[in-house]
């Protein structure tokens, strides 16, 4: 179907290279730019956005046919960082067959009565499908720890709580997904990377809007008030859970189109590398293909001749 | 409730530690008889048997109130080696709501559509819980590595599937149950070590018992002569899986009954080291129930009154 020479993993480049980390090297979220706009303006990006969508839903149906590969997506960031309208934007011309999105919001009483990672476990999508996590298990390791109060609530036995928790959730979180990515599961995660200015500017459009009031919560004044916490906190994240099978995109977010234009660049990158192909027919298939053919041609004049 | 000084750990050591494989030093399957009596007979046992069901009920009673930890129990095993007689025994005395069992059949569609770990992590204890597998995901480096063709018949993208995968698999394992008795699972794990002689009782047993028929399938005779394949793979698997955080119990299980005092023992010394308690009412709460109380007692005289 594709036949351009080029591969996208070379044509995407500009938005693929420099957000992507995979545990090589530093990690300083504060040298990420929030306002990136790779060289595009809206109007360029909105093209490749566009072509994108086409080649993610080609891209699909062939993961589904093929049944064999599934892929992850996980979506982080602060309030009105984008996730919700980046997902909707980027899976617009998605076959939903195929794929599921999960929001992740406070955990119930029977959530709580597992290990942390069991609500999540069990929403990881089949062979052949996108599983789309709108927040996740990360959380674990973002709001529980900025919040001890949850922590503590979470009824695990005292003696397991030690100084060690965060270490020993980002080594847990990378061998779970190491673990999964051996197993058919491509995981990539989005860190939607906004400032603490656009997201005033986005909560005051949220207050004045009518139709963005429901995206309100005056709790998320008192999370904004512990920026700098959450900051902390997504550095070590991304510092000791990227790796190789299951690398961290910071997206620069200020920019809505160029936050998809990452976005959708890195998903169908890492599409295209799988080498999908619709499975192949094999010769004694193929030649009983030929005879029901015939057989319903035959049927079908058949009906002809009575109708008529 | 327990007013013995003797800790259990130490009453019960002869059917502990020579069994308990933590992953410290070497480890040979082959040195491990299956027919050892620790020192009993029958009669004996069956007092042990008995003394650790009404244990394994207080203990059980204590870890649902307290609702942090919970159990899980791993039975694996070849064919008759005792599994299911060794469940219905030890679990005679304990309340079937903090109690599930779960038997691990050939998967389903469904199940092999995810990743190997998927169905058993959906069927974990929750917190309170015991809970316990009839054969469980280590059936994925035994009867799946003695047949490969099991392993072509699980749609893993076949660039995935490398002569690691054992390795993988044992280390995936290995990091899981790490994780989950970092969150509060206490996990044990039981191979039912019989000998080819004793199973070829069994298994006569079985044919000629019309009440056991049912139990015999023509199946386990081709396992059976795998014999020697099966005994590299619980090697191996013992070897690479065992640690501090989830044990390998060799089970003598030629003798039932010596079995059942190793399983039985094993899970009570094992709650025994969790000082589990009820929950300790505080002093408002106390404070409180008094009031309670009297208003309950007033009622019961008042409704006297108004019957007689």
């Amino acid at each position: 179907m594709n036949k351009k020479s080029q591969p996208l993993a070379d044509e995407l480049k500009p938005y693929l290279a420099p957000f992507r980390y995979d545990g090589t090297g530093e990690f300083h979220l504060k040298s990420h730019k929030t306002d990136a706009k790779g060289g595009l303006d809206k109007e360029k990006a909105t093209r490749i956005i566009e072509a994108n969508r086409k080649r993610l839903a080609e891209f699909q149906e062939k993961l589904y046919a093929q049944d064999r590969w599934s892929l992850l997506l996980i979506f982080q960031g602060m309030d009105a960082a984008g996730k919700d309208s980046a997902i909707k934007s980027v899976f617009e011309g998605v076959n939903p067959q195929g794929c599921e999105v999960t929001a992740f919001k406070v955990p119930s009483t029977k959530e709580l009565d597992h290990d942390f990672l069991w609500r999540s476990m069990i929403a990881l999508p089949e062979r052949g499908r996108i599983g789309i996590f709108n927040r996740s298990y990360y959380e674990e390791c973002l709001v529980v720890r900025v919040h001890s109060e949850i922590l503590a609530r979470q009824k695990i036995p005292q003696k397991l709580v030690t100084k060690d928790i965060w270490k020993e959730r980002f080594e847990d979180i990378s061998a779970v997904e190491r673990y999964l990515s051996r197993n058919g599961t491509v995981i990539l995660k989005f860190f939607l990377n906004v400032s603490k200015k656009e997201q005033r500017e986005r909560f005051l459009e949220r207050l004045e809007d009518p139709a963005k009031n429901w995206k309100f919560s005056l709790a998320d004044i008192g999370e904004r008030a512990l920026w700098a916490k959450y900051q902390a906190a997504y550095q070590d994240m991304i510092h000791y859970t990227a790796s190789r099978a299951a690398p961290w995109i910071v997206v620069p977010a200020d920019h809505k189109w160029f936050a998809r234009v990452v976005i959708g660049s890195t998903i169908v990158a890492a599409l295209e590398q799988l080498d999908l192909h619709f499975p192949k027919v094999d010769k004694a298939d193929r030649s009983e293909f030929k005879q029901v053919r015939e057989a319903l041609l035959a049927e079908e004049d058949g009906a002809k001749k009575k109708d008529g």
